[in-house]
């Protein structure tokens, strides 16, 4: 069975009547937005607050009643993907470019939970390219600026023209390479202007919920 | 005589042929534009960077050559308003909306020299509203992060509709009233999700342009 699916059908059993649950975006969080729309067919009452306007058509279609962000003062709980997560709950996520708003969801979530296969659980981040939301405007000098930082970065394109993400932006691509020293480029890329977000997600969840051969293994941030 | 257009006057004479000039944004930076577009009818030879849709149509209109921001590595000279300064040089900007793209152009400056009458020297900024670009999408839960703060965001409403900038964001005006604290204000708004970018231009400029009943008045930023 897919990983990804054992995951996602593990995290939905979180998911209780009443909720407010945040949606995320990605090849593993599209099975949990399915396993949730099997769940409300069955009578689960909850509202969802999807993270891009491809969760928001897949959660339609299934059915599941949508609120959005603007019509919530929080979420009760957040299933998302990752890209990449190390043993500190540090993550990079934003390779499916909806990073802005899994961002804003995650941090108005009472609980945030990530599920993904063992493939993204790794010693250290920064292999997966940490993606950076750039206004487009100037987006020459932001990526120039990231370049005098050594943070090589390279402009997103997709079917030969820059990919514009659901806010109108651009994504900046940073190969940094496992090991980078995570806090300090987090500083250096908060303090930038062009800058909207960057895909650093720290110590952000409560717990992971992790597909395998042997089924879905639990395990809790103790930070959090 | 108009002391806006009194500094703007003196300021344009620090534009020499050949320069790559940026060119600032509202009823100050106005008439900056307008003497430059009467020496480029004169014969100098110049390129001008807009910070806006509204200084590039009046540019154009002018004659005065324009490069887009792709376009330039850096910006010789850039002559702009600002809404409030004080005297170490820690500036107010964004009345006009034009915020982010007058920050980018700023950046990139090697000169950055602010015009104004002197209604805009104050002892303390904060009277002026500090205008905050922030994304449409979770522009409530920014906003509430913001009162939280104690920072008092007013969504800035143009013809009953909220206002978007030329990079389609929201501004939210926070009524902080003068003697705010600058640094702290600075790093909350800096690093918050949903922020793009903040109306603090702190120590920018190289020189300020007054414009007063009696002439031009010039002073030097002795920390550039």
């Amino acid at each position: 069975m897919d990983k990804k699916k054992i995951a996602g059908d593990k995290a939905a059993e979180f998911v209780k009547d009443g909720m407010i649950v945040g949606l995320g975006t990605g090849s593993t969080a599209y099975h949990v937005v399915n396993a949730v729309g099997e769940m409300v067919k069955n009578g689960l009452k909850i509202k969802a607050v999807p993270t891009s306007k491809a969760t928001e058509e897949q959660a339609r279609a299934l059915g599941i009643p949508l609120l959005t962000i603007d019509e919530v003062d929080y979420i009760d709980i957040d299933i998302d993907g990752v890209d990449e997560i190390d043993p500190q709950f540090n993550a990079i996520k934003g390779g499916g470019g909806a990073l802005y708003r899994e961002k804003v969801v995650a941090d108005i979530s009472k609980e945030v939970i990530w599920i993904m296969d063992e493939s993204k659980l790794v010693d250290a981040i920064g292999t997966f390219p940490l993606a950076v939301e750039i206004a487009q405007y100037g987006y020459k000098q932001t990526m120039q600026k990231m370049t005098d930082f050594g943070l090589k970065p390279v402009l997103r394109i997709r079917d030969e023209k820059p990919y514009i993400t659901d806010n109108g932006n651009f994504i900046a691509d940073l190969q940094l390479g496992a090991g980078f020293d995570i806090a300090d480029v987090a500083k250096k890329l908060t303090g930038m202007v062009g800058v909207l977000e960057h895909g650093l997600f720290l110590n952000t969840c409560k717990k992971i919920v992790v597909g395998t051969d042997n089924g879905a293994i639990i395990k809790e941030n103790p930070a959090k």
